[in-house]
């Protein structure tokens, strides 16, 4: 039979680890109602979730202290969180910093309710000779010159986002890093978002994920929000929580207002509530099996494309591989990046594009790694195909039924 | 042991049916997890529950013909719809206009992401000489002068918000009634929101809900957008589910934009379609007995108040009884009123005062009747105590528990 549908290497989903996930959510512990589940609930999330969410934190993040409860506001997804809190950190036509490439939804999560705009700071992908070690590294020049800029051009900056790990780059920066970022914020008053929904999904010892929960003391910890939820570490985008982390009282009950919107039903929080305090499935079984399936899964894409003669950034954290195409550009244009993304698409293979990240230099894509494998050697041999100008016929919609 | 915490007959939420709830919300079916529910959703709903919902609405709606799921959105709740659909329908700074009083809190879900402003169309306690013949009475002819008089003022009145079963009155619209809010609504391109999430909380054959779903035709089908959702009818505030059936295509897609900041849970949408299929369980079990405690609570009420020689309007639908307290008021002025509300408050019972509903004769309030007796009892008693300027001396927090 010749399959049908796209080979979906373009949507930062783990598809990994869905028999683990099953199987614990449909242990009979998960089947819980009380009154409150079906009450209005604290808008801000129920309180033994919150409670959840701080030890797992303290746990996973390893902070310094234990972190508390009432300083958790949950929501229905992190795009929630970033709507929310650029509504409440910003006016309409403010501006947030963020570091380019970045996931581009976020560009809809602040502007779409909140018209509130991003300004990027451009990473490259030379190394420059300078301070500079990586491609596309982030430095405190960099969000310096950004700022400057901006401030020329009228912006009112309120915001500076940061993903750590970073997608699409995979890139985990060093605590010391990080303190740099968050003491350039404070000095010029910033509020800094720290993204760190994909902490669970680093899955080689060569690098290690530190999150700001774990320094001794934030730098201005009034203005430092941190993010995490489900969706990547668990594994389930489709559950819709996130949450952020914030000592910041005016924040929590500002967002609390607007967590009517984005309320996460009762039962779920309980679900949630569950996994959160099984340390025993989580430790035991799902965090060891994910990160060996993560590595497993990359160590395979990485191999193709090595065999592909495909540069690409060499990580360990997240979904994704930040992969230089541009060999296959006739020029190096955005136009040709997307012709060659239509073209993958054509022959039924979806990735993501450099331009869908705000990528400054054409050619890079983001590619998925986190799949089964069949449908990963499909996707590859039929770009493999494409890059040998062979032309493979085949029509929609069965192979995302393989 | 003295009670403590408060009464609270403020907030809209039906707590009679937990049992049968629990029992049916815990059975084996309910607790099943498939690829789908954990990955990325249609941010519109699953199709699996947009097909319960169209059929659904057909057959409790007695829509002439099938209703289409692919003219069904899903969000989580209906103070997320109201938000969404301000932003899709209007500018920020135009308005809609709303009959009041009625439930305040649209003021906030419209306005709080959207900016978009409520104009209220006043409808006063005195039947006057006149086409009316009920107090409160909505005409069209209050709605044209409502919307004459915001174009005087430079508003841009982009749709009108309808409420039926109405809260906090209660009042259940005829069709007749409904044909011509919808047709002038059309001669002045006006979209309407019909917000029938009490359609199923009629609890005395006297009055007969017809949803607009049931018309032959509806005036303006383009700009007529239902809502309904489980908090009310279903009494689970806290699953947060609600939908709109529209056949605007373009508000549908723009709505799906929305969507991924208003997302529900994969498993309970499954949960909820489940629910929406089981006729059985609905028709035999539910929605009777359901009726029957409605009934029977407001009835308690209603004998109390005469008792007490309180006026109200005597209706059957929804939670809420609207009562006029202004004879207890020294002098007839919404100061007075809402010194009233914090006399009951301080006697540890919550009450909803009419200002809250932008009511605009003042000494109404709204009264929840849909909790158990003996709470019902207390509250009364105690509103009772304080009229005869009697002092309670009660303490927060246990009567919650009781």
């Amino acid at each position: 039979t010749i399959p049908v549908g796209i080979i979906n290497l373009g949507t930062s989903e783990n598809k990994l680890c869905f028999d683990l996930l099953q199987k614990r959510l449909m242990r009979p512990d998960m089947l819980q109602i009380e009154p409150a589940f079906l009450q209005y609930p604290d808008w801000k999330g129920h309180s033994f979730l919150r409670e959840e969410v701080a030890k797992f934190l303290s746990h996973y993040c390893r902070s310094p202290k234990p972190l508390k409860p009432k300083n958790v506001v949950v929501m229905n997804g992190c795009g929630s969180l970033f709507s929310a809190l650029a509504a409440t950190l910003c006016d309409p036509e403010d501006a947030i910093l963020i570091p380019s490439p970045f996931y581009g939804v976020i560009t809809e999560d602040v502007g779409l309710y909140s018209s509130v705009k991003l300004h990027h700071v451009p990473l490259y992908s030379q190394v420059p000779t300078g301070s500079d070690v990586r491609p596309f590294q982030l430095t405190v020049e960099k969000l310096e010159n950004s700022l400057k800029e901006a401030k020329k051009e009228g912006l009112n900056i309120k915001a500076l986002i940061l993903l750590n790990p970073h997608n699409p780059l995979g890139e985990v920066y060093s605590s010391e890093e990080m303190i740099s970022f968050l003491e350039f914020a404070k000095m010029h008053k910033l509020h800094v978002i720290v993204d760190e929904i994909y902490m669970l999904s680093v899955f080689n010892e060569t690098d290690t994920f530190h999150s700001v929960l774990s320094l001794d003391g934030l730098p201005d910890p009034q203005r430092t929000h941190i993010m995490w939820g489900v969706s990547k570490d668990f594994a389930m985008a489709g559950m819709r929580v996130g949450m952020v982390y914030s000592e910041n009282r005016d924040l929590v009950q500002a967002l609390d207002q607007l967590g009517c919107f984005h309320g996460v039903p009762g039962p779920t929080q309980y679900q949630m509530a569950q996994l959160l305090r099984d340390r025993d499935w989580l430790n035991s079984e799902f965090l060891p099996e994910n990160r060996r399936r993560l590595r497993e899964a990359h160590s395979f894409m990485t191999e193709e494309l090595k065999k592909l003669d495909i540069p690409f950034l060499h990580r360990s954290a997240g979904f994704f591989i930040w992969a230089d195409l541009s060999k296959y550009l006739s020029e190096k244009t955005f136009a040709e990046e997307l012709s060659l993304w239509r073209c993958f698409l054509k022959h039924k293979v979806l990735l993501s594009c450099g331009q869908a990240f705000s990528c400054v230099s054409p050619g890079w894509f983001r590619i998925i790694f986190t799949d089964q494998l069949h449908k990963l050697k499909l996707g590859l041999s039929i770009a493999h195909f494409h890059f040998s100008s062979c032309i493979l016929v085949v029509s929609p919609m069965e192979w995302d039924k393989m």
